[in-house]
This record gives structure tokens, C-alpha cells and sequence, in this order.
């Protein structure tokens, strides 16, 4: 559905980088919610380019509800949410507009869209978009906060700096947490988090970038959320996370240290105190694509902004003569410390999705 | 859409592990096309239990077409696909039954179904159902061949054994994707592929399991495919892998090792020489949700296998009481070895479902 | 999503006239449920030919549950039901192969499957494939009367004879559609009933055939089911009902009769007597697309069955030749008292698919 | 999917009444079309309110592209259309806010999204949401229009005053198409229209209104085109139509009137003439649910328009007391006319569709 996902919550995105406006069409949220607009708000400054580490393009991601929204509540209607561009400077990518830029989607979409997409800070591509995705999921939030969910990122690594991970212990995870969702650059280790910050500078200052790392938790979804197979919890997390751009890889609980496991080591003893619980979490709160009431764990690797000031070798995109690319612009020497916000967003809008589709079962309660 | 996948290509799965049947409907399969009976068979045969280091339950998986299937050729109607289920013990399971199974969807699926879940082997959770996807994908595969593309998987690691990854060069990787194809055991290196099943048996030994990582590539697909955002390649697919029982993990190119690189060493320079290329591929042939024309590389981690014969703390499913489960009947000590076919099987209804989508823009043209 | 429907609920259905086997798989039943077999039974059995106003074709049209069903429950995954067919005379369709059947699907599917449709019977496109669409509608049936909601039809015409109209009033309308659900040939009047009879009769002896309109009611859907705009209820019934073959019409209340009046005669007053009703009821149940509480009323029209032995002058399939059409085989000189069990069957399905999406909104009372 | 509709085209769409502003998200169209701004205003002036006949509530419409349109050429990314909202009184709804207007969404609404609905013009289902999808349909019909592909409509019927049908033959279709595509007020009889008018305008003076039938027609659609079953190209645009407010009965070719027929009078004959075609066109031009190539023709009833001046019987929505309500603000006596654009965007949007969906099964060519 191309830019249009979920069942029960759809999310319409649109918008380009250097476009008028962007935006998102949220449908299926419940009538009677007062949206807390100070939480949107927030999320939306946490997204946001800050300091040296981020790009010098400081949009002011004012969000404006046209629709859905009556009297201070929500009407069951479509929301529908308009973020407008502010701050583009499009005269920097008129000079390199031939020269296709290296792990950005120049090329691709240009065979796509038959050399028509727009170009500029790269359309309909550019991490723009997810600032309404970014909306769309503070309201997701909210929904979720008040069934006793929440979800936290950090950063885990960025390049050879790794933070400490998320602990396993319930109370103090919780702290982590709210720690974490309170913080603009969310690492654990105070230490860490300056050296992750080190390495940012030092990669702005060479004119390179940096990528890594997110650990994310999402707590207190009960046991029986989730479809087997084909919308599974992981199949539609996964679906949103490799939406967001720049995201390569993701795994849920242990995911890739599973192979060197033996089964007796990675399975997830289950015991009950005071509710079924498991003694380990290798399944990241997933068993058979169905949660199992443990907090669902997942990491999700961002790749290196691919805008870089180094020059670099590429092509003319109508010639295919080889060309020196020197980009132009502001760019972000890392875009994890704000992807974080974007993970979190996705994570909430499939959990709500999944929560409610499951809530269809309930037609023979009632 | 829970058991039912695709936009262009639709695949419904149903069955369970115990049941008459399994099967799979497949829609908009074009007409006129004489399925490869052959390549069925042989793709169903390289899924099957091999040997001693799989389950000792030997199902025949004999595929019946039922439907959009007539004088030899497609109709263009819906694909009836069935698969009986011969070899059943359900009294195996009698006994443990409410013994809730570690890392198994035992639990999340009684609180999802409230207790009315088939739990003889597994019930619809079971990777039985693998057998028609796998059927499916090898019709998705013989039209993806016409158009010059291949997929072909191997066993990257299993425990602490490492094969060689695929190469990058074209010419030597159609080599080995075409040996990987003709292997039940799919790894590269000889004495790797014997350490792996020293490993696989000496976990049958110990009644425990192993799993590992498949390393896949898709080869020959265009620049152009995929769209942005919320149908990208990367969440399409990812979607579909997620969906086979076992996967944890999934990354793109160089997926969860671009944590490391600066944005310089992850970029892939684009060149020309008969063709657009790029001198690495750490994208994985897919740059903003859309091919790039470079092979499209993925790795999934399998779980290892969670039945296992070693004694298990767990509870009773009624009671909460904690007991010990020993698990009778005839398991795989490893899957993934047979879970390469369904990888490869599901990487197949993927692309071509996008492909599929793609040819809606030839509107124009025709 | 060609041959498959809904949103909390999907059916999918497959198979054609000739071939071994359709079936349905219905996905989203909640599990727990004990089917009423007697109930698909009858259900089958009123969709059944019968005596001289239906084809000699007879059907066994017995119901394989071959998944999602344990224990005499339902599972919660989806339900396989299969069909054998039995009772095909292939040869019968030879020698008209190429003689384009005029109002059949023949032509189309042609042009749409490059000659590659199964063209005995008009296969997927024949009628055979309601018998499916019967036992699931009849499973979405036994959850609607869990919550007191009923359906039934009357041929309200067949040709020039009129049936009475179902009545207004509640309490006799239960009556009748009491009886029409019992009725093989469902209509309210016992002399219109052998009208009708003898003109399928007549027609029969002319080697003739006819349609006829049926009027539905869906009785006990609470105010608030259905959607604005895409998803109105009347969207996703007149969806269901056009896609039952024949049918080339669908109003909902008074229709196109409502062409003819003014505002203040179709305006339906609200007045208040033990719940909310409306005095007429024009709108048919329907506000906005959205249900009032009121009986759901819909007239579908059915088409004369196009197979008739008269002769009929056509063309070839391949050379477009003028040629003559003597139809063979065994037809039915009417279906309309037949398609009556496939309509509730639909509107069974709708129903139950509305109301399922409709719970998602409970996500904030959980 | 509730707001949003289409399978390789999305049509998106939000908004309300008295809100700030409404919208579609157009998605799937492919890039490089240069839109024709002009024909889309000329639409959405066909569309607006007009003279005595109409309401005195007089919107700009006026069309801004927000997203997927650079450098006048579309992109290929989603097409973000606004309209905003100029000429709202909303103080004309303060006063009658509860009681439930006859015939209108308020009360079924109001169970719906428990009392928090916007009251104020129907919000969300105000016909106000129309103008965007008009918009939508524009594009879709410029389209259709390079592959030949014309769309007109018709009032056939307003209350007693019948106008001539759209002629059969073909060359005179066309111009009668021409011509009422130019209208404002799309009769085809002088004096019916004048008669249409009057009706009309009496309606006006009584403070009632009036509803009428729409014949459509749809030109240049090649054989083949469609879907069995569910996505029959009868389920797709019976699905759009019936989403538009105020329809409550949709037919194809002679739809009704097949009830009187018998199978030889039904039946259109195959003849070939520089193309195969039908003598008759009783189907109106799908077979099957799939097009053959002869013209689709359809009807489409429109309600009265349910505000009307009169006083009304109705009750309280809170204390369900009976009163008398006695509507206030600007109000149109009919819709019909205004409607015929919207009915013709909506066809369009689902011929587009059901084309491109079509076009997935060139994957065997490309």
C-alpha cells in the first residue's frame, strides 16, 4: 500500500523535503481522546537537529490538526496533521542535481519515477517525513500510555562506542526508561553518551558520518497480542521499522546471537509469580508472532547518513561519465540520536494497530 | 491481514501441524504459464527432514493442485495448492500437553485463543505450514527465472561454525548460487558443511538443538523495483521473513555491521560499466526502499529449534504450577537447513508481488 | 484484492465447475466457537438444485472442514472448507468451447487470460463457487445469532409476478422471515409462489430462462456499525453482493424509488419507544453508512440465467465468425430462488466483518 | 479501510464540514504527467453550488498541491491535495446541535463516536468531502482520457421529469457525452431540463427538496479489464459509489429491469464488426465482472437531500424527548447536479484502479 500502512490504524504519509507541506493522515483512532499537544510537541523538539551534531536546517515542525480534532477532543473522523516546510534552501542541490549520491535513492527512484522525483534534499526520500510520523506516533502513544504501555530507545552503539544495555530488571528498566524518553541524546552511560558525542563531532569535523545502533524496549503489553505469520508482531514491526529511512537491519530479543545458542541455552523457561513470566527474554516478548507479556526487545541498526562533505566518486546521472560529487548543504553527521524518536513512533503505531485488530475477537463478548 | 499476504500477488496460508491438510491459495498467478512440476517436487524434496540431524516424522508432501490449474497451463485463477498430512503421531503430545513449551507459541497463543488452540504439534504455529509456502514460492521463482533473476541461499553460521559468505564477484556467485541451490545442505565451504553437521548431530546427542544465520541473495533484479516508505523492498520482505516461524533477525547488505563504518567506508560508489553499479554493496542492492540493480543480500537468523528432549522447567497451563516437561514425539535437533527453502521461498512471493505492483505504472505506456 | 475480502474477517475463496475441489478459507473466526454443522447443512441444502426449475446438476455439495476446527471448536486459525465437486460432465462443454456464450464471462476472461481460462462450466466465473461462499456465510451467520441478529430474503419478483414485500412491523416481520428461512423456495404469498413456479416451469419448457429481484433484511444490528465514507456499510455490502455472479443491482431502504420524492416524504422521523427508531424507514437501517438500529433493507437483482437452449446467435472464439450456440448440458431455467441463500450468505459476512472492525475502537475501554 | 480505498491507487481522503480544511492523498499515479490544472478547476466549478437551485454557501475550492507535483510534472509520489474551508457558518448549528436531523448521519454517528463527533454541517460526512475527491478524480480522468477513455454522466431522473437516456449508438454517445460534460446542469432535453429546474425551484419555495437518477456512462474501456468475485469491476464501483453521500441504489446496464426479462431477451448477442461487440447492451459492458469492451453503463439514485426547511418530528439526542426541528444555514434543494460530478470522479478513480491492477500481470511481457 505504498504509503498507506495498518489495518485498524491507517497511516497515510506525504510530502517532500523541499515541498510546501508535509504531513500524515492518522484514521482509526477512537472518538473522545483529548490530544496531549504538549507530548506531541515534545516528541516533535526531540526529533529535532540540535547543536553541532546535527544539521544547521532548523524547521520549526509546528503541527497543525486540520481534521479530526473538534472542541479539544478527538471525533473518530480522520486526523489529519500538516507540518510545513520552512526552511529549505534548494539552490544547494540545483549544482549537483546530476550526480547521483552515493547509498541515497538518486539512482533507484530515478529509474522508478522515470527521472521525474523530485530531487531536492531528496524529495519524497528525505527523513523529512518522518516529522508527521513522528506526530502520528506521539498520539499512538498516548492511546498506548493509558493501557499501561511504554516504549523507550537508547542508543547502543555508535561506531566503537557502546552503551550499557537496557537491563532486564522490571522496576529499574522502568527508571531507564523514563530516563531515556526525558534526555535529547538518549545513552544510558554518562560516559558513553560523551564519547558517543566525541565521535559525532569528530565525524563532523572530517566531513564524514556516523550510524549505529538503537535498543529499544516497549513495556507492559500483555500476553496475546499479535497474529501467526504473516501479521505477526514481528512482521509488522519490522514492516514499519524498515519504512523509517536508514534502517538496515532488525532483530527482536537476542535476534542474531540466537545462532550461536543451543536450544537448551535460548530457550525462555517460564515460570509464574504473580502473572506467567519467563526467566530469560531471548524472544524479546514474542513467541509465535504472539506476545507473550515480557517486554518486546528489539534492536534496529541506522546506517551512516549518507550525506557526507568528502568528495566522492560517482556518476552523471544522464551521461554516466564519471564525476567527483561534492554535496553541498546541511547535513546531519549522525541522525541517530533523533531516528531514536522515529523507532519509538513506528514501534507505538504497530503495537496499537496489532492491539486493536485484536480487539475484533471481542465480537463475541459483546 | 493476518494469514493472507500481498498486494499484486496474494498468498493465504492455513492448516495445522496435526490436521488433514495443509495448504496455501495463490492469486494473480498470470495465465498461460506451464508449471515446473519438477522444480515443485525437487523444492519440496530440499525442504523435507534429511537424515539424523532432522525430525524423524517423513511427510511426503505430495502437492495436489486443486484449482486455477487446467490442460497443463495456469488460468489466472486463484491456485489451489493441498498438502495432506500423513505421518501425524498426536499422541505424542497427549501427554504434555498442558505443559507449556518454552520459546514455543504455547502460552501466547492460549491467552490469544483462550485455550481453544490445536496444540498437536504446534497446531497452526507449526513450520508444517512452511510446506505450502514453499510450493508457492516455487511458482513464484520459475516466472522470477524467466525474467533472469535467482535466489539462493546458504548456511552463513551454525553455533560457532562459519561457511565462507557468498562472493561478490557476478560470474563466480552464479556459481555457487546455482551449487547452493542443488545441495540439501546448503554451505559453501566442504569442511564447514561437515563441522556443521558434527554440530547439528552432536546437538541431537545432547537432545538439544542448534540454529544459525542464512545469508541470501537475490540476483537479477532491475533498478526500480520497490517503493518508498511503507512498501519498500526492505519492509515487504522483512515482512515475509518475519512470517516464518523461527526468524529473529533480518538485515539488508551489511545490515547490523554498518553500526560500525563511517558514512565515507558505507557509501557504494556508483559506476559505469555496462550498466550502473556500485564498487561495494553495503546497501544490498536496494537504496531508499527501491533495487539499485546490484544483487539484493540478506541475512536471517533461525532460532534453534525450540523442541528440544532435555528436561525443561516450565508450568502447567492451567494451574501455574511449576513442572518438568520432557518432550516426546520426533523433532529437528536443526531447521535451518530446511529453512533455507522457505527463505528463499518467501524472498520469491516478495519480489514478484513488488515487481508485479511496479507494472501498475505501465498505465501510462500502454 | 481479487479473490479475497475483508478486513477483520477475510474470505478467500477458490476453484472452479470442473474442476476436483473449492473451497473457502475463512480467517478471523474467533476461536472457541462449537460450528453448527446441521446449520451449514441446511444451508447448503437450500442452495441446493432442485426438481424441475433448477439444472439436473446435482450436487452433493458436502462441507470438509480441514482446518482451524479442533476438538469440535473453532481454533482461531483460519477455517479450510472444501467442496468436491462430483457431479461434472466435462464433455458437455466441448464441442461449444469456442462459441462465445453471450452474458458469460467467457469473452472477458478471454481477453483477461489469453485464452488460458478453464472454460467447462465458465470455471472460477461459475456459480459453483457460491456453494463456498454458502458455508462460510453460514458460519458468520451462527456469530450474528449469538447477537441477535437474523437474515433473510424473499423473491420479491420473477418476472411479472410480485410477492408481497416483508412487512414493517417487527414482530410479524420476524415471522416471516422465520418462514422464508425454512422455505426451499422463499416467497411470502403461496399463490405468488406457484406463479413464480410456473413461469421457471415455462421458461424451462421454452429452453428459456429468468432473474427476478430479491428483497433482504438484516434484523438486530445495533445503531453504530459501519464506517463514513469508503467502508459505508452499503460500500461493503453492495462490494459482497456484486460479486456474487448475476447480480446488476443493489438499493438499500427505498432505493431508486426514492428518485421520485421530495425531502419531507423520504426524511425518516426519529421518535423514541423503548430505543431509538424512525417512523418510516426509507434509509433502510442506514445513516451516513453507518447503521441506525433500524432492519438493514436491500433489493438485489438478478439477472436471467444466461445459459438457455434456445439457439443463440454468436461468434468464434478465434476466427469471429458468425456461428450459432446450441448451449448443452444441464442449466438452470432460474437460480434467484437459489442465489437467495448466496445473498444472506454475503450480507452474512459483511455484517460480521463491520461489526468486527467496528470493536477496534474498544482498544480504550480495555 | 475506512478513508482510504484502492489497490494501485490509494485515494486518502479527510476533512470536515466547518473545519480549517479537507483533502485527499492521491497515491499511485504515476510520474510525469503534467496535470491539467485547468480541467481540474473546470470540475470543481461543475461541482460548486449554483444559483437558486443550489445552496448559498459559495466555496472557493480552490485546488493547492501540496506533495508529488515538482516543476509541473507529478513525481510518482503521493499527490497531497488541500481545499480549504472559507465560507463556514458555523453559528447556524449551535442552536440545533441536538436534535438529530432525519435522515442524516447525527444519531448513527453519534452511537458510533459516542457524542464527540463535529456536529457543525455534518462534519466528516458532510458532502463537502467531495471537492476534494472530485479533485482526485480529475487527475484519474485526465488519465483515462490519453488511453481513450471518456466518463459522462446525466440526470435521468428528478422526481416526476423523465430525460431522454444516452443514445446507444456510439458516434452520438460521444457527442452527448461532450455535450453534457460541458453543462452545468447535465440534462440532455431542453425542456426536461427546464422542467428539472422548476421541480427544483418549487422544491426551493416549499423548503423541501428533491432527488433524482444519474446515468452514467463509461467509454473506451478495451475488453478485459477486472476481476472475478470480490473485485469485480461491479463490487469496485458500486464500493466508490455507494461511499458517495446521499446514494443509495446503484445499477448495471439494464440492472432492475432484468427482473422482467427472460434469458433470451437478457442475452447480448456477439457480433464482430471492426472489434467484437454486442447488439444488445443489457450487461452494460462487464461480463463476469470483468469489462467486454462495449460501453459501461450505470445508475446511481440520489436521495432528496435531507435538509430541508419544513419543520421535522424529531427528538433530543441526549433526552431523546421529542421536538420539532426546524433546520437553519444554507441548505441546497437538490444535489443531484452537483453529484454527477462526484459520481463521475469516483468511476474514475475505480476504472483507473482496476486498470493498473490489471497491468501486474505484464510481468510475463516485460
Amino acid at each position: 500500500m505504498k504509503n498507506t500502512f495498518g489495518n485498524a490504524l491507517q497511516v497515510t504519509i506525504f510530502g517532500e523535503s523541499h515541498g510546501d507541506q508535509i504531513g500524515v493522515i492518522l484514521d482509526g483512532i477512537p472518538a473522545g481522546i483529548t490530544l496531549d499537544m504538549e507530548f506531541i510537541k515534545q516528541q516533535m523538539e526531540k526529533r529535532k537537529a540540535k547543536g553541532r551534531i546535527s544539521t544547521q536546517r532548523h524547521e520549526a515542525d509546528e503541527v497543525k490538526i486540520v481534521s479530526g480534532y473538534f472542541e479539544g477532543k478527538t471525533t473518530g473522523a480522520p486526523i489529519g496533521i500538516m507540518i510545513a516546510n520552512t526552511a529549505q534552501h534548494s539552490a544547494d542541490y540545483e549544482k549537483t542535481k546530476n550526480r547521483i549520491r552515493p547509498s541515497h535513492a538518486d539512482y533507484s527512484a530515478d529509474v522508478k519515477y522515470r527521472g521525474f522525483q523530485d530531487y531536492r534534499g531528496g524529495g519524497h526520500f528525505s527523513g523529512r517525513i518522518t516529522a508527521p510520523l513522528t506526530a502520528a506516533g506521539a498520539i499512538a502513544m498516548q492511546i498506548l500510555k493509558e493501557k499501561g504501555i511504554t516504549i523507550a530507545s537508547h542508543i547502543l552503539t555508535c561506531k566503537t562506542v557502546h552503551d550499557t544495555p537496557f537491563t532486564q530488571e522490571e522496576a529499574a528498566l522502568k527508571k531507564e526508561m523514563k530516563r531515556m524518553n526525558e534526555e535529547d541524546i538518549a545513552v544510558l552511560n554518562e560516559q558513553a553518551k560523551r564519547d558517543m558525542l566525541e565521535v559525532i563531532e569528530q565525524a563532523a569535523n572530517d566531513g564524514d558520518s556516523v550510524g549505529g545502533i538503537l535498543e529499544s524496549v516497549i513495556l507492559g503489553v500483555p500476553a496475546g497480542i499479535g497474529e501467526p505469520f504473516f501479521d505477526s508482531m514481528e512482521s509488522e514491526l519490522s514492516h514499519l521499522l524498515f519504512s523509517v529511512p536508514a534502517v538496515k537491519g532488525v532483530e527482536f530479543g537476542s535476534g542474531f546471537a540466537f545462532a550461536e545458542m543451543s536450544g537448551s541455552q535460548a530457550n525462555d523457561s517460564f515460570y509464574f509469580d504473580n502473572g506467567v513470566k519467563t526467566r530469560t527474554n531471548h524472544n524479546g516478548g514474542i513467541n509465535g508472532g504472539i506476545t507473550n507479556g515480557m517486554p518486546i526487545r528489539i534492536k534496529t541498526v541506522i546506517k551512516p547518513t549518507p550525506s557526507i562533505y568528502k568528495p566522492q566518486e560517482t556518476i552523471d546521472r544522464q551521461t554516466h561519465e564519471p564525476v567527483i560529487l561534492q554535496i553541498q548543504g546541511r547535513h546531519d553527521p549522525a541522525i541517530i540520536h533523533r531516528a531514536r524518536v522515529v523507532v519509538d513512533s513506528v514501534l507505538a503505531l504497530g503495537v496499537l494497530d496489532e492491539w486493536m485488530m485484536n480487539e475484533s475477537w471481542n465480537v463475541r463478548k459483546g
